[in-house]
């Protein structure tokens, strides 16, 4: 139900962190690389949210990139990995060398995450490692700024959200071609939506 | 629990759109149609809600048109029709063409949906063909000016409403027949439970 | 998780009302006798809730009087009464009416409500008869003046607090007649509660 | 979800109090202990919450106080404890008192508890026993002035912050000897993490 929260950092607390919002102390698990770029007490933050529901749980989990929210989501598809060892594997590295030890096949680093032994870190390298273009391992902070790069991100954005609305492949590249794509995402998807619905 | 939320559009993700109330992003998935009329970022919009809970699920789906809203309900009781299915039928085309492709039985148009087969489009034009009123195909754009077609609509609502609560349809007519229907919805339905629980 | 909701009262929607409370319209069940008290549109509204959760659905049902959610709540105690049932049950009548139709056995006035047959009546009288205190049915809107019959209801709600919290009746009893009965609901059960934990 | 809520005091409904955040009456089920120490109706009060979510119910558990919280959490470990047992067993005597019972395994007393039988009172003090440490006894209202016990305090908050993050216990011992321990809990985790995280 939630894609973000903006709320005035409380504190850590064992593997959460807390954000009050309108009054209500937000319990948000979360993985070490999050929680060691908290700011001071009391400063406002924003934490990408995935909600977890079980018969007898519902949980917030949250980090400060969506990089990091993405590669978590990633991390449970694969079976055998929980929202717990997920966490752990954020905790070992930071995302990127997270990424490059899967892309690499490097099962020694992702064995050093709690609860994950040598069959699961084999199952994780081969379930995700196609799943990770390695453009992705550019430091997501280093700013892009050549526009053909923009451009690159904007239409891949586009391409999934068509797919994601149940568009094939191929219907959604060739509405991509016919339109203006010197655009921002947002214009992108709308217009293509529009081209397909007619 | 929710029949609506109003708040900031943040923009598209995939297969939802993004909007912010009391500083919490919610994630809310939706049409191809109501994507494709969302506003510049950061404007106001509200949407119509639906929330479906599952074990492991709890989500929200919205559109920017009651009417929208009230189709993909009604997609949603025929089986084998689930939510991601409902939403891509409301991406190939508009309310209305659906509708009226539901009512000529047009199996080829409804197939283009994702994940919808021969055999599924004509359960959904088997199980809900009598349930769309050919009235409703009027282009919900379009004002009704004409002060009959407002009563008939008030007066429909009031019967369903009444039947809701538990009276038989007749109990329901005989009330309605006698107050004066000259009158909004509201004070249609509250002096006709006035009467009836006397 | 609610007690109740503050907000501006939006409008009827076949069974339920609509009630907007920072920016979110929640949908609320309720009954024919609520609905018809409702103010009008726009106009600040409290409704006393009840959150209905099972594995695939999450509801509010509202009422704008506790008596009235009491007897819901009193209702779906009864096996073969859900809260639809419930809620039909309370659009036939008055809470009074439908309380001394049980306390007399009147099974006629109780069948009329919607998918309630001869034998769920029969286990509701049977159930609930004994659940109700005649003196529950002085109208309750009636302020009840006398100094006394505050102190009784003041001392009745006391005593099912301490017993809710696990001290026998027994227990409760000997505390209450120890301390000060003068005063509110609220200091007879922190004083019960002192004096019990010594 | 909920760490804690902030709002205002309404008061006692039987086994819980009710609290007003943002025009929404939220229902908290407590202790007797925190309920006698509630101020007066429409005092601001905050209360640390444990959210319990079963099938067919989605409810809130609130205390005064952290360590009441924790205890609360603590019981309902041990099987057969339910959150009523547990909410009895806080009503019967202040934590410290329950925390003193258990450690010297007076059974008597946490037999007086609703619902708590000689076994299961066995079985608190067996799997309870060794979770509790004698320093926290101190009367946790005492304001501890001297540096080191804070350190100490600070620093096992640390070393369970980084266990319950998937260090082992060697892990984050031999991090904590290496930084400056002189800080607060916040940074110690944070410079901890860093350093593990290198």
């Amino acid at each position: 139900m939630y894609e973000y929260i903006k709320g005035k950092y409380i504190g850590i607390n064992k593997d959460y962190v807390i954000v009050e919002n309108s009054g209500i102390g937000y319990k948000i698990f979360t993985s070490g690389a999050t929680m060691s770029s908290m700011p001071k007490n009391g400063e406002e933050i924003m934490l990408y949210l995935e909600q977890i529901v079980r018969e007898d749980f519902i949980g917030l989990y949250g980090f400060d990139s969506k990089e990091e929210l993405e590669m978590f989501k990633l991390l449970l598809t694969v079976s055998g990995v929980g929202p717990k060892a997920a966490l752990s594997l954020l905790s070992i590295s930071r995302v990127n060398n997270l990424k490059y030890a899967i892309m690499i096949g490097d099962e020694k680093h992702i064995c050093r995450g709690v609860g994950i032994g040598k069959k699961t870190a084999a199952r994780i390298i081969l379930e995700i490692k196609d799943k990770l273009k390695p453009d992705e391992l550019v430091d997501s902070s280093l700013e892009i700024d050549t526009k053909d790069n923009e451009n690159v991100m904007a239409l891949s954005e586009a391409l999934s959200a068509l797919i994601a609305l149940g568009y094939s492949e191929k219907e959604a590249e060739s509405v991509l071609k016919k339109i203006d794509k010197n655009d921002s995402v947002e214009n992108i998807i709308k217009n293509a939506l529009k081209a397909l619905m007619g």
